[in-house]
């Protein structure tokens, strides 16, 4: 199995410095870290680019095609209005699960709007680190059932 | 700890009879062995309460009140109308998780709004029965978190 | 050919009773009277089910499943708002006709809207208790021409 | 009894021809065979206009007053924006009956809407041809119940 | 002075026939002739077109150009969504007023959006066979205002 | 004069319970022994019944006819969907008081709409248990003041 | 015949001054002028009133109760947000005809909208001083007509 | 106890004048002497203050401050659209409650919605000349309670 | 291969009258003049059809059933609201261009919003007469391409 | 350089005492004198007036025409609805300057709407006192600018 | 004549890989060389940028001030929400032309608007990429047509 | 005091280029120079970043962290939906004052709402190079005051 890309978009390398009250106080590297051990016990490699310039996410999800098995992202702020980044996801094919460290239906009314979620696979929202955890659980299993048994 | 509530909405008995190109061909039974084999590895115990009657699912959440620890909920339709099973979430204050099946978000315009998501610790969506088992991951992470260290 | 079910939703037990000078002064088993006369030209067999109760109707539709050849349905109030009650006409897949006493377009806005249309095979509004039997022979044909020629 | 206007409105002169997918095989001339033999066991006579005119369908709505007894109409797709149409109807007061071929609800957004409705006796969609017959059906018995017993 | 069309559109040729309660009692012909004598007190010759075909309403405005002084016109339903009608009164552009025998604001909601009133010079709503008498004074004073004094 | 039904719906149980902050800490039976003092003051008798049922409540609604002199009640979160129970109200014909504990326009948007409001002799909200009992003595002088002096 | 109330609301006391391009320019106190002769003409007398204050224009047409026959309004922009002041016209349910001098469909969106013109007779928009002097013509034919033939 | 405000908005000078259908027949000072009845069995003054002016009722909110316990406030039209009447609410922080006369869920779309009720502590709408008898015993409770137990 | 039709909607007659700030100088008789040459170099033939009538209109593209290998259409203000003209251009399944003089883009509201696109190939705005000559390129190549190679 | 108008909306006369959280703790007087400082130091003076009645406002307006060179305005809750105040500014043609103490993005959403901003010079939000000198010395600046160099 | 500047924004760089039943089987380098071969016969030049960076399309606008004669622009996702590509078009006043692949009217609601489409010269959209082709064209014919006759 | 950050957004490097009639003819570069002459009497330093792309701007943003005092930024168009951009303000919680050259709210609809003014200190719009130097002061006091007497 290919690796999987996993995302990160505008603002969450300030994990753990920005608004601890709704983002929790664990830094990006951090949940990083705890996410390659969930990676190591499913068996699949990680390779983690964060960004806060939509373009660079955008080729960084092309330049997944043929490299990596699906893409698990956290588009932070583009969630709401980036549709060049649901573009992207739909334009390469691959399985990509959304996740979000808050749960976004109790923020703002314009954060209850996901332009991304509807080319993933599922969307995984409010549990802190681990959405990222379950998201990958998901990911990974989405693509053995794609593939069907031996 | 005390075992989890799972509650399944209207039309949720009638999975892998109905429309399997969108909700799968597992039945809810099947789904629900499933998840017991979850808990089991978790160490926590399920009670099963399915209904398509607003008022029993309500019941039901209100019976949870010192008896369960938390919620796993599948709302079905009453996700999106229903403000008398938000009222009854909020009212009882148990940690409650909901899940999809479907991508709520690939689907009618009417199915994309939650109603009960706000009142809920978070959401997870797309992923047919892991949806539940990752739920239950989650809602047991939370209820651990919350208890804190030993 | 098996039966078909007639479901009446919330306050059409009141018919006869109830705001008269909108719904006509015939009692609902009036109507269910003159239905199996025509049920009778038709040689199909009825079973009547009315209720109150969201759930009630739902569980109703899902035991048609086999047993009903298709649903005749008044939804009353639930046309506006049960999307419970859509997913379970959609989840049976049995051929559903819908109708109403009075002419929804005249009265308020609120009634304009129908959830439940856009799963049945045909909508039928405004002709008082013919409505039940136009709908009951719009329904026979549409079975009768889905077996098609002997 | 004065004879029925049978009015079709724009495209309909296509049937056949026009989205067999969504508006069944059969010619307008060959709907209007079948509903003559509607009308002979009913013992009605039909006068039948199709005009793509709105202007032409108005006209022959105004000529209807005295001359008929009441109207049999598809507004086609003035159904959805014809306030002159809807004018025409209410200035004639002679019973109306609104029928569709396809299913309006299970269509664009925008034919969800009819602006004629709330001046017609009833509305009929979905069956196909037999949308006309039982809409015939319905207007005779509305004629004959506003006359009251001999 | 060249003469002024006075173009009345759609079911205006029911007035009297139609809807009484709303339009009143008097016929078009006899509003016409009121108009006559009106026009006459002006020194102002009047031209007259009823029609209920949008085209034919909209080739009488441009046959208007070099022939007509100003243009009195009732639209009918038509002001609500002839955005064609609105262009042919912009296209000509000769001096208009739109009038209406009823007070549109106080009827349906539709009733309450005019798409030609911004292209008119003005607009007077409510004063039953008053207002095609109030409209032709303003057109002839707006006429001779533009023209300034000899 | 007939006793009169007092209805509580979803949640309603739950009052003491379930957040106090915005509902008070009386439980709901502390509320009805409130108003017992209240009615036996005016002279009335009460009957109450709380379900978090539509079905149960639309239900105890028809039952009312001929049995009760009229009807308080709170409807909980159906205020703001049940159409079915507005249907109710209106079919019984009853004089009906529409109570509400919190006041419900400080809250979230969707509790600033009551689809029951518009059939009821009028609305108190926003006085905790107060709402009742200034909800009984209004329905109480309202149905003396129907009545007439003796 | 008792006189009109001539009421002008808010910065109509600036004509002649306030952007001519919009309004023209004219004073206040010509236009009055010039209606006094048409009230010649007419044989009616006139009240003018002219306030910048919501509620001296209120006061005003509360007065006009038993000693004014009908009321003339250019309501200034409280046409399209002062309810006050539609109560109060509905509430003395004098004749009241509703003047603009420019044609507000030409103008800002807000201003399409009037919220005094459905307790109107009637209104006149776009005709400079002359829909003043159109507006009491058609007050005094309205006045006229209620009274009926001598 | 220092005295309560009773404060009446524009137009309910003329009760018992204006629409005696919508409002009733009694007079503003009819309402206000059985006021004083109810007032005095609670052992409270009243001072009464009614305006047309929007600023004359602010003014009154205002002066309250420190010379009056609580505001009994029927806004009138005011409640639609008046923000700096909420404003005035708001910034003297004394108890207030809103009445109406009439249902105001039963009329027009405009009156539906009130900017006011959010800064009260209640509203009590539908009960004629009772809502604001039981609006002053709703303010009493509210403000004893508030003062608690001596 | 078969001629294309050329169809123009209302007002286009007016071409080089009217407004030619909006659309130019060129009459309409000029613009087919110059799309006969660029046909010749496509070696295409053209047959010119404008009408004022939407029924017209319709009937032109009914009858190009057969005859004709495609259709350029400039709706004119049709675009913006004849779902009749949409079902007329949907239902002969010919393939057809829609073209504008200005781009709608960049006038009021009402003109970003086109009916009739979604059933076209494609369209083409805002380059004056230029319009026309590059939609029939397009639909030149667009019939070529559904052709095939040799 | 003629005097600077300072008008200040309704409730603006209770700053200090109203919602401190909000407002901050500065009497209004308090910052009238701090603007007198900055008006010294520019070298202007300063008018004051305080009303909570629209009309003053608008009456101090117009008087403004002459008299003073500008005006800097918070208009309070007027801001969000008077169109007749817009119409005051607009008349005048004077420099005006809009001012708020709180940052009006922050709060309730029908604070988020200036109807008043469209006609002024600009606007500053959300400096407390300081927003009071800041729009000075922005007015006093676009006057000198007007005028031009010596 | 200057060289054009050809714009293609996010994604289009996936072209040929990119979802083919939607946007064909064409690479960006096999369109650009299609487009060269016009371009050779118009005689221009051509230069291309392609980005999925906002920020590069913006820059690369800027540079094309004095060194471009106009712009050919895809801007795929962004033409959907990218003010500031709006405002980058408008910045620099070279006339530009905006083309897509697919006609964004048949597709998702959100591509039915462009946001750039007001400040271009006009838009194609639906022709693949004969778009491009024939938007080179309208822009070359634009240019010389401004530039005048020799 | 550490120095502040002034953050210039897409296209204000075309200032004195760009549509002079809305922004003037000022280089981004002198306003910054005459910045720099409010900022030296403010004893305060500067360091200036401009940029068109959104990711520069927020990495910008980030780096202020510890280094510098407060934000000055004009986002351009990013002001109406960059919510990434918000959340990067949000994140680093350094006080922020939104400028505007032009009146955002006399110009399109799209531009009177600002996605980053609710995370901001205050705004200041429409006084041209002013208003950065009233951002300037503005946002120094804010600081002065947040840090108290000395």
């Amino acid at each position: 199995m290919k690796p999987i890309l996993v995302l990160n978009g505008p603002n969450l390398n300030m994990l753990g410095i920005r608004e601890p009250g709704v983002y929790g106080s664990l830094s990006l590297q951090a949940i990083e870290e705890r996410l390659l051990a969930t990676a190591e016990q499913l068996g699949v490699e990680l390779e983690f680019v964060q960004s806060n310039h939509e373009g660079v996410l955008i080729d960084a999800i092309h330049r997944a095609c043929g490299k990596h098995e699906g893409i698990l992202i956290n588009p932070g702020a583009f969630t709401h209005y980036s549709y060049a980044l649901r573009d992207a996801i739909a334009a390469v094919g691959l399985p990509t699960v959304e996740v979000h460290l808050s749960n976004i239906h109790k923020r703002e009314a314009f954060r209850h709007v996901s332009v991304t979620a509807a080319v993933s696979v599922g969307q995984i929202s409010g549990f802190g680190p681990h959405s990222y955890e379950l998201g990958l659980i998901a990911l990974h299993r989405h693509i053995l059932e794609r593939e069907g048994p031996a």
